[in-house]
């Protein structure tokens, strides 16, 4: 049985992983209750938005008292599937790969990269962040011996397919790619792709419609 | 007068960011039409929403011929406002930076790094990828200097707000925040911000969920 409504949709998704990056803050800062006002001002967003989205992760809040931080916080963990330690093996490990196995948010959210891969010859056999860097060609064994479940995929547009693929064929549940290009992957594999310059192309057009207002 | 309507709902901008990927491929392949089933089928969307997303850029298509590949690419740039180029600021000059200045897709997109910020004396005065790094003190001189009218913040959480205000101060409309915390920003500046760890999660939710079918 699942501990979670499994029909929560992407947005509300997206919006329960910006909502625990700000409760968290709040636990911080020991704040016991939090109320959806509190919690839709902070982010630019309607109460009546941050309740419903909150409603899909069951019966919390008590109406003028608001959530309890802590209970809040342990539940969207749960719902979003981060009440538990996810292993990742990350390929291609350029500029971007080393600013993510530096980043404070992966770990801290319960995500830990456990195995590097790269096809160039001189960076195989190095240490990054004390991890060492493999060859492709032991991904599948890396992979087994780790138990990597996600993959991550830092690689030029090249090569991003066919490491892909040898993920998928290593085991690998899903992947979290950064080339700019789409991969096809199984229906049985989860894919999220960050396009950085979709990114960008999103705040340029919402900066010519300001200038448009 | 804007020259597209202005009602392009957010999920539709960021698809039209996605095929203007997809059919730059296809320019670059000599493929001159492009039928919206196509377009659909490569991205594993349906024919009917692509041809709902590109109706907002007009009447393009023609029923049974498909779309003119390099027409629909020039007005999906036109409708994002990336016909023209973009330049941009980038503070916090670590890992994260070097990648995002070393990345094709931005200048391809038309996307310009002009200007480099740190808040580290060691860095201030370095050069990276052609750039000389300058205090955040000088902020307001490089930016009217260079025109930059984006930011993109790639600074620790600690510093994000305060380096945001800077540049907004400067005149900078529109910031691209890669910093996991949230920014408080004038209405008049516009704010993507890309929380990687989100990025993360959103796929552990996928594959829980999967596993759970």
């Amino acid at each position: 049985m699942s501990p979670f409504k499994p029909d929560i949709p992407h947005p509300s998704v997206r919006r329960l992983s910006v909502y625990l990056r700000q409760l968290e803050s709040l636990r911080v800062q020991d704040v016991r209750t939090v109320s959806s006002q509190t919690l839709a001002a902070s982010l630019g967003l309607t109460g009546a938005q941050v309740r419903k989205d909150l409603a899909y992760l069951g019966s919390l809040g008590h109406p003028g008292i608001g959530y309890p931080t802590q209970e809040l916080v342990s539940a969207i963990r749960r719902a979003l599937g981060i009440d538990r330690e996810w292993l990742a093996a990350l390929a291609g490990v350029g500029n971007l790969a080393r600013a993510l196995l530096r980043y404070r948010g992966f770990p801290q959210q319960g995500f830990r990269i456990v195995a590097l891969f790269d096809t160039d010859p001189a960076k195989i056999g190095q240490q990054v962040e004390g991890l060492t860097i493999h060859g492709v060609g032991h991904i599948p064994e890396v992979i087994a011996a780790t138990g990597a479940e996600l993959g991550v995929l830092t690689v030029p547009v090249e090569g991003a397919q066919a490491v892909a693929d040898m993920l998928v064929a290593a085991g690998i549940r899903g992947v979290l790619n950064f080339a700019p290009t789409v991969l096809r992957l199984p229906a049985s594999v989860s894919l999220v792709s960050v396009d950085l310059a979709v990114q960008l192309e999103q705040l340029a057009f919402l900066v010519q419609m300001a200038s448009h207002d």
